[in-house]
């Protein structure tokens, strides 16, 4: 469903035009005539508040095959704040077993739809964070609930597997529907694994095995390496290290942690290895007016990569592989362009070293391409793709070159968990009938202009908005006013994530519409109009 | 169902006597005069061999409320040899996607019942490896198909929440009837994870916070730990070592890897920490004949795990925690005595380094209590013991000592699987009534006897028979031998594991029975009798 609202715009009472990419008062540059306008609804409520006319309005069905989707029209909050008393009682009684600082609220699954969560208080919420955008198609979604009925279904269910030795007699063919059906071109090669982190560390292990390959060539293993490896020495343990980034998040073992530079609160006290860490490029925005700027700071951080490499050689610990975030999520929605990510893959292709992309928060469909890495129009396909969340299993792509020579080099005893897949071909026949992925693109113009018009409006509360389809994002000058944002939207009954030091991050479900946003967009205004009173 | 045969035994054919604890050829010492012995069951093929008259056979059925589940009576296999052409053709197709040299075979788990999978070729196998170690009820058990075709159940299957941040409104008690009821005493904090490895890590991180917050007292984080934290660098990423074993398996990530000892193939050309291992102790069977040879063993492992907590404190890589399997099991079943934990843990309480327990594959009743580390009878509690596989969800206990003091430290973006939960909670309510745990020890009691009377019909097939319940296993000379005997009695229907460098590995369901036993041992007596011939 897409609705367009057509206004009758006074002269003396013009707003903003979005072509002209820039919010105007009324007060601001006019039009030439008086005229009817289509505007685009996200405006609809600035046009209502303004007194405009309201022309029509109507809804027009686009042809697809999408499920229809129940969900409440708009959110709903019975408690004073969020999370409600109830919440509380539960996370207090938690809290006896686990520390429960980082619970939100507790959710009532079985009464939360679509975009909307309920919470145990009867709280419904427009979920824009979906479970750290971990849910593709929002809650109880039609085909998943049938999907779920099915007797032989359950069977995988209830009989987990040892994956990579008694694989189900229908895994090749759940394979080929799902997963390999979205694989990236070029990476004929994947693995399934239980969790992001698990998907990461695995990728660095194919990294790491192909890297010693080259250097080792036709020789095979000595005795030496391996007696070595099982003592952690080399030459079996060769000292090999992976470079990642400043504010990159990729896991919580002690791999993906060493590569982890966002908060200190994931990191603090741990041991983790000491490896090449790379500037990631910290942009100016608008981006329209610091071109100049921004290509400086990118070549700045690429130059700083080539730098760390040659050191990193030098110092008999060589960089193996590249691991980056295509928009770092965690550590504050930041974007980088596309030539940066090029620049990248050149730096590995002249120096031997392996690119590995980690899409577990990327990929999946939000950003207008089913992976991120596909607006970056790359020369070839990165050596490694990792993936989780909305793909609902983890697991990484790779190429032939990375294919492990022996069984049981990547492994575990679930190694990934059939029962996911087969939800996950339910969920990409949606996106496929659902036009789900065009969509996202969209809803995703529409949350940036949206978010766009209002930091412009409202300067000293939101900066640098930004996104990549509907995976957008807003800074905040402080944390606490970023918070206080959150706290009202959620009493409001929208819920947000924040991300990075003061960044509210969108993760809003692949069936998230025009008409949320309007509602997340409208919810704001009020809120920052608030904020601004106070 | 616990099965007796009785027999008539002449006085010139009697054989081994249960209670002597030595097995005897016909030709052996004999008994006193001709008389009925109830013989259990286990020695029931030999005693047919013999050509025993069959005086009266009884089941008696036990008092309980067990789920009556169907099986099938024995094993079958239809091919040649297993896996059949039906698995090889889709290893094959797998094979284009990753490397399929682990997998064994492909399974069909609709026709696979209790004790007993049935491969795609049809093949039905008495399956005494179960997914290595993590099916505790068998195949399509009936209490867990009645849970997963309940809709309330099937809503947290389709709505996986993000479990540390929106945990599903019956998420406490479900805790409560689950995995907290079996909380090993003095462990009253617990978290959930995805999988073994997982739980291992974040077990050392509990460690390490804990560890940290020793040293630092009451004083708040400093901005410099803070921010160097961030870079990998100390003050904030300190150096803490911990210490594992030779031999040992905790898992595939960095820290867990770092600490895992038993094959190359899980650790060449990874990169791991360079941490203190210490011998575990080889002790010498049987172990009634070895008792000071033993002894002496574990004092010197004991005292190296004393020098290296010294050294490492020396280099300034101090000791935080020791991570230790009950029984070594992907190393190769290596047990110590209760005596040995008993003082690892004495060291620790010296030196003021944690104990983690890692319980992946000993939990969960197999040894006849439900953690292994209960037959150590240790002064108090270990500080964490690890969890997953027959627990269905991976975890950890630990004490409120290691309780973080903030949100986010410990943490994923799933962080567990709440649908696991709500089977493990049917999972124990089986185990309880079925009398599962007396199950394990009565059957594990004649597994152990089993092998230890074949052992010494083939002393030179097997070797140092050994198991704590129904986790037993027996050593081959050589690998070659081993893995001729498991694809023999693979061929005969029974499926078994490997482990360490040439080890047999049983580890059957909990709903392994005597009468599944005879099978077993009948088996493997035909195996090793051919075997000799050749």
């Amino acid at each position: 469903m897409k609705t367009e609202a057509h206004y009758i715009i006074p002269l003396d009472q013009q707003i903003w035009w979005p072509r002209q990419k820039r919010w105007q008062t009324p007060e601001g540059v006019g039009l030439l005539e008086e005229q009817i306008i289509r505007l685009p609804s996200v405006f609809s409520h600035l046009a209502r508040r303004l007194g405009f006319n309201e022309a029509f309005a109507r809804c027009h069905s686009e042809t697809t095959a999408q499920t229809q989707v129940t969900e409440p029209s708009r959110p709903c909050v019975l408690t004073s704040e969020v999370p409600g008393p109830k919440s509380r009682e539960l996370s207090a009684r938690l809290n006896s077993y686990q520390n429960t600082d980082a619970v939100h609220f507790f959710v009532d699954y079985e009464r939360s739809h679509g975009n909307y969560v309920v919470d145990v208080d009867g709280n419904c919420l427009l979920d824009i964070f979906t479970q750290i955008s971990s849910l593709p198609l929002g809650y109880n979604h039609p085909r998943l609930v049938e999907v779920s009925k099915r007797p032989e279904n359950m069977i995988t269910l209830i009989n987990r597997p040892a994956l990579g030795s008694y694989p189900p007699i229908d895994f090749v063919d759940r394979l080929v529907n799902s997963l390999m059906s979205v694989a990236p071109p070029g990476l004929s090669q994947m693995q399934t694994m239980g969790c992001g982190t698990c998907s990461i560390e695995s990728g660095q292990k194919a990294v790491y095995m192909a890297y010693q390959r080259r250097l080792r060539g036709s020789r095979p293993y000595s005795q030496d390496e391996m007696n070595t490896s099982l003592m952690n020495q080399s030459p079996g343990s060769p000292k090999l290290s992976f470079l990642s980034f400043t504010n990159a998040f990729h896991g919580r073992c002690m791999g993906a942690l060493g590569m982890s530079h966002a908060k200190w609160f994931h990191k603090l006290d741990f041991p983790v290895p000491d490896w090449p860490i790379a500037r990631f490029p910290q942009l100016q925005y608008p981006l329209e007016e610091f071109t100049r700027e921004n290509q400086e700071e990118e070549k700045r951080c690429l130059d700083q990569v080539r730098e760390l490499i040659e050191a990193w050689a030098k110092r008999g610990e060589p960089v193996a592989g590249i691991c980056v975030e295509p928009v770092q999520a965690e550590g504050g929605d930041n974007h980088a362009s596309a030539a940066f990510f090029q620049g990248l893959q050149d730096i590995c292709d002249e120096t031997g070293v392996y690119l590995m992309l980690d899409e577990v928060q990327t990929g999946g469909g939000t950003t207008g391409k089913f992976w991120a890495h596909e607006h970056f129009q790359l020369k070839h396909s990165p050596d490694v793709v990792t993936f989780s969340k909305k793909l609902l299993s983890g697991g990484f792509f790779f190429t032939e070159e990375l294919r492990p020579t022996e069984g049981y080099r990547i492994y575990n005893t679930w190694i990934g968990d059939p029962m996911r897949l087969i939800l996950f071909e339910h969920v990409l026949k949606e996106i496929k009938d659902g036009g789900l992925i065009a969509n996202a693109e969209q809803v995703g113009q529409q949350l940036q202009d949206g978010l766009k018009a209002l930091q412009i409006e409202f300067p000293g509360l939101l900066q640098k908005a930004r996104g990549l389809g509907a995976l957008c994002a807003v800074d905040v000058p402080t944390v606490e006013l970023r918070d206080s944002i959150l706290q009202r939207m959620r009493n409001k009954g929208v819920h947000l994530g924040g991300c990075g030091t003061s960044t509210i991050r969108l993760r809003p479900s692949l069936m998230f519409r025009s008409h949320h946003a309007d509602i997340f967009l409208d919810t704001l205004w009020t809120t920052l109009k608030e904020m601004n009173k106070v």
